[in-house]
């Protein structure tokens, strides 16, 4: 019997392969069981569920083939970029068919007079500063994934990176898309120029997680290379003092590229895996901004920032201005998420926001919280816009140690959200943190949300089961939704 | 038979005046005749026609109580600001019922630590800069209109001004809204923090004119005042000079905050008019640079731009740093198409975009176009971004000139467009442009517009007839979009 229904399974698939093939060439569907398993989960590794195949296109015409195949046989399908995001936006289901843009890695156009460059969505997002700095100019959005994080991945999840206090999240620097709609169609929304009549459609797309369409070409606004690059590291004997240095420095007027804090468990993880010897291994917290702009612009900066950290009480301040240098300061910080992984068998990293005022608070409810659960959290976070990501440190081999993360993950949530702030900075909601929307919005924000979707995607093939919580991903979570959970949320 | 008509339309509103004024009071609605004058047309007064009733709403539920009642009376409603906007986003249809906002003019709440200011739609533009400037701050967004026009029709036609060269329009700007959308219910998009999971729905609602709802209440972000404000004219004896500048200002890494071209017919109707004693009579343009930041920084700057202008073959370069010599310089500017009055019975104001580059080209063949239209054309933009406002100068009097005057203005947005810019800067599509979408948009494009419009507009009672060519507003022009017409767009 139940060799019956594998078969009927089988059979379902096999015209399916077949028309598939005929779109994308027999090199471009995979379906063996083997060769499926690493693309079972994305950088949310804690989840898995294996896809009934992958295909890989190489164009956008491909894309479309394989989108209209799905829209009328009625598959799920599911884009994944290079699948480094860490909320499960790139979760396959089970009989799904996952779209993996690894072959479009193609950069079609660059346009230096126009500050725009034209890319495929497979390629890597250093790739494009790379290609362009020749040039003077670079891509700002910058995540600590850029080495391996596609440009396509980067504007489903709307990424930032260190950069984005100065420059904005990936959103802010697409000018246009081309897209494959879920029925199939294919469309171009945005302009090369910045103003644009009619609905904003370039920014509903960017951050809308693959459940409206796929983006097949990506055109980006590009940026002159700084005259004058600089990055200080100031050493603190507490971590408030870090933080009310990052709201004291935005308050001065000074907006640095990046401004990010490092506590004193990361600092050593770091020092341990990276061996920078830059960072102070005693430091309770160290702060890292970097000021670019007009040589006497950076210099001004300079003094003012070293005035503020030292008022705060910094131990010592200082600065880099040669590459080798500031790469290695911003080399330990890009390291630190593996670095958690080198003093933990398992973490579990955390992505909220909070208004930059309440930053020292929350960091030690957050701290509070992880004595109260038996953790250990290492914090580094993108200081100046509030992106905490707190890094919970467990052992998966302890039987219900995940859950019990996972409760506690919940918690620095909802105490961000409650803190006026975000659920996510920039990971996305994907499939990790469906279940806490109903935290930030309304019934009826959520609602809006869903006309929206459904306009797009009203057959809800395109990446079922994200974002938005739904009775099966969601089942306990929703059942805890009662009043009891949103009078403790009050009372945070 | 005449009067029986009358009649029934008459008792058809009575019921509904009846159960409008239950919601805002006897005072809030108008309904003479002579009253509702004042409400036939906006900034485009080329259009005329009279509402049924006028409601003047004082918060968000009186709001929705009336959006409600045309909800279910199936009645279609449009949204009225300060009624300054240009492209007739706020021109009534005969049977519909106008919401004017401007007794919604208060200030909710200011938040310096966090950087934002709540208002409510009615506010002026102007006013916001005035509330937070005593703490050193100010809102960017500045159309040349801000001491009348309201932030609620900001908004809807995401405004620009000199400042969004580097600060942005509307949208970068409009962290929340809280909305009334088309069947009456209360919703609240966007975050008090910039990082928000979900679809940027408050990105999409801005520029929206007014087809998806109606803002009740708008979070705003403030700036600090910067340190130094300079402003710079220099004065050319071309007009190609003077975009060539401009080119290279930005080409340098200079992102002033505005970037301003007044061509020779601008100049004199200003100094006519307003009289500053700063604008070159016999320049053939001034650029009009402000310059910000901190004090270094505009020093620099300052050296930089005027040594620009001087390789680019200007007469003379000065600049003024006092508030006084700055707010006259900008003065004349701000009242150019006021100006545009004095020297021609009408004027009618265009807003297309092109690239930067193609500046000084397209400004050419504008001139020609206008002789050969016999059309005199003064041009004063926002250069720096490419967002030209040619000013047509007519006299209305002339029989069948207005249309003459329609068919000259068409041509040059189909030149921006052709050279890959667009259809509007800043003013936004409303009942003047719809019927050139198609010049920008395919059909697909708009399509998938009208899926999103569909999503939160179903019954098509909000604004209709605006943005989206409709047969009865494009009769014509739909009739002259085959394939010839595409065939001149291509020349261009």
């Amino acid at each position: 019997m139940l060799k019956n229904i594998f078969r009927s399974t089988q059979n379902k698939w096999k015209p399916i392969i077949k028309e598939m093939i005929a779109v994308v060439g027999k090199d471009g569907v995979i379906q063996r069981k083997e060769e499926l398993l690493t693309y079972e989960c994305d950088g949310l590794a804690q989840i898995r569920q294996r896809p009934a195949i992958v295909v890989l296109p190489r164009t956008t015409e491909h894309v479309a083939g394989i989108v209209k195949i799905c829209h009328q046989k009625e598959i799920p399908w599911i884009a994944r970029g290079a699948g480094t995001g860490l909320s499960g936006g790139a979760l396959p289901l089970p009989d799904s068919v996952l779209i993996v843009t690894a072959r479009m890695n193609q950069i079609l156009d660059t346009d230096f007079s126009n500050q725009r460059i034209v890319v495929q969505p497979g390629v890597i997002n250093n790739w494009v500063t790379t290609a362009i700095s020749g040039g003077g100019f670079y891509y700002a959005p910058d995540p600590s994934s850029q080495i391996v994080c596609s440009i396509g991945g980067n504007v489903a999840e709307n990424s930032g990176g260190v950069h984005c206090l100065k420059y904005g999240v990936t959103v802010n620097h697409v000018m246009g898309l081309k897209l494959v709609l879920p029925d199939g169609s294919i469309v171009d929304v945005g302009s090369p120029v910045q103003e644009m009549p009619g609905y904003d459609l370039t920014g509903l797309f960017v951050g809308s997680e693959g459940t409206l369409g796929i983006a097949t070409e990506v055109t980006l606004r590009i940026l002159k290379t700084p005259e004058s690059i600089c990055v200080q590291i100031a050493d603190f004997t507490s971590i408030e003092a870090a933080a009310a240095s990052v709201a004291d420095i935005i308050a001065a007027g000074v907006i640095p590229a990046g401004m990010e804090i490092m506590d004193n468990l990361t600092i050593n993880a770091v020092e341990d895996v990276v061996k920078t010897n830059c960072y102070p291994r005693d430091a309770a917290a160290i702060l890292l901004i970097e000021l670019d702009g007009l040589k006497v612009e950076v210099a001004g900066n300079l003094e003012t920032v070293a005035a503020i950290c030292t008022k705060n009480g910094a131990r010592s301040i200082t600065s880099a201005e040669d590459i080798a240098t500031r790469s290695k300061l911003w080399q330990g910080r890009k390291a630190a998420f593996a670095a958690a992984g080198h003093i933990s068998p398992n973490y579990f990293v955390q992505d909220g926001v909070i208004p930059r005022t309440q930053l020292a608070a929350v960091l030690q409810e957050i701290n509070a919280l992880g004595e109260e659960y038996g953790y250990r959290i290492a914090n580094v976070f993108h200081a100046g816009d509030g992106n905490l990501h707190p890094l919970i440190l467990y052992d998966n081999s302890t039987p219900g140690a995940f859950a019990k993360v996972e409760e506690l993950g919940g918690q620095i949530l909802k105490l961000c959200v409650a803190k006026g702030g975000s659920l996510s900075g920039e990971h996305g909601i994907g499939a990790d943190k469906n279940c806490y929307m109903p935290y930030m919005f309304s019934e009826i924000d959520l609602e809006v949300m869903q006309y929206v979707r459904q306009a797009f995607n009203p057959k809800g093939l395109a990446n079922p089961e994200k974002i938005f919580p739904t009775p099966r991903t969601c089942g306990e979570a929703a059942n805890a939704l009662d009043r009891s959970t949103f009078k403790d949320l009050e009372a945070f």
